[in-house]
């Protein structure tokens, strides 16, 4: 895959720039992008054979294992604050803890693979782990427009959620807008649903004792 | 109707508090829920024969009623900003200009309706237009978790969304949550969907030419 469009707010710029941890972070989370590929080739290709023919989870998962295999990230990592304070809420996505000597730097991830409401929840629940202090960094993960028009119906898209990205400009926040390198209707579609999903282990994040 | 629950952020509280103009929009919102009773009495009563009887849309209809015949707001401003600049995106659901000499306080309202994920999109976009400096206070009203049980199916409410209002801390922000003062199972259901509803012609907000 390709990063087409990206949104790096002033302080997640600042912040990656200035701290190799975070630098790090931003580096794999861009390489495991990237790194989705038709099988048997170093592009991706999507099948726009016709609107809404592909399935997104595929995709997400791809860039998920990814993240876990590769780099050692964790999945399912709920928020504290959530959890023990407002005792609702489901977990970020992917997350991992960048550590040298005494710095830390906690990165969430979110790959949105619903529709334009939920990308506002995703995006709210990013909001409040920098908020509460859990996170020194998040990212959101979504497909651009043209993609978007050959996967899941109503899947949002980074062009759709751009004009709140405003909201965002205070907070150590990058918004990835990713796109297939080619387009082609002579490849396999992608599967909807969990269909087709391996049953693979995830890394779910657990609490140290 | 009751409000039973309110978030008022430290900014709205001091706006509300010192400005005439946003008092009186306070007052004339928290008159419009309130003024929501059961035909042919001086409460609302809601029926709770069992889970999700009730639609959520009347509730909706006879508070902006109250909103548009009584004090003269308007439905469905649109943002400058997301007609003009973005391009995209709804209008805000009520809206009205309290003006007095050179002072101007404009007010936007969304009642929520729709499940969680939603909610978040409406906050996010009464965020933007104080952001953008098209609003000057900001209310979201939803049910109260107690009532919303016997309300259409996954309707959002105060409590579901509470744990983001520290997102809501900067900005001059309020969120009703309103609840009914009595419930029985010997009083009409509310109409789900549109059914039922009356073709009251609304009083859609139209921009100076």
């Amino acid at each position: 895959m390709l990063i087409e469009k990206e949104y790096i707010s002033p302080a997640a710029q600042q912040y990656i720039d200035s701290n190799p941890l975070a630098g790090q972070a931003y580096r794999e989370i861009s390489c495991s992008i990237e790194s989705v590929t038709t099988l048997g080739d170093n592009v991706f290709v999507i099948n726009n054979s016709k609107k809404n023919c592909n399935g997104v989870v595929p995709i997400k998962e791809n860039c998920y294992s990814m993240l876990e295999e590769q780099f050692s990230w964790f999945r399912e990592k709920p928020l504290k604050y959530l959890r023990e304070e407002a005792l609702k809420g489901g977990p970020i996505d992917v997350y991992k803890e960048f550590i040298e000597g005494e710095q830390i730097c906690r990165v969430g991830l979110e790959f949105e693979t619903g529709n334009i409401s939920s990308s506002h929840r995703s995006m709210n629940k990013l909001l409040l782990g920098i908020i509460k202090n859990e996170l020194n960094l998040a990212v959101l993960m979504m497909p651009v427009k043209k993609l978007s028009y050959y996967l899941t119906d109503r899947v949002s898209n980074f062009e759709e959620l751009e004009p709140y990205f405003i909201l965002l400009n205070n907070s150590p926040v990058i918004v990835i807008g990713f796109d297939a390198e080619e387009y082609s209707s002579n490849v396999p579609l992608l599967a909807k649903g969990s269909d087709g999903m391996s049953d693979r282990a995830i890394h779910r994040w657990r609490d140290p004792q």
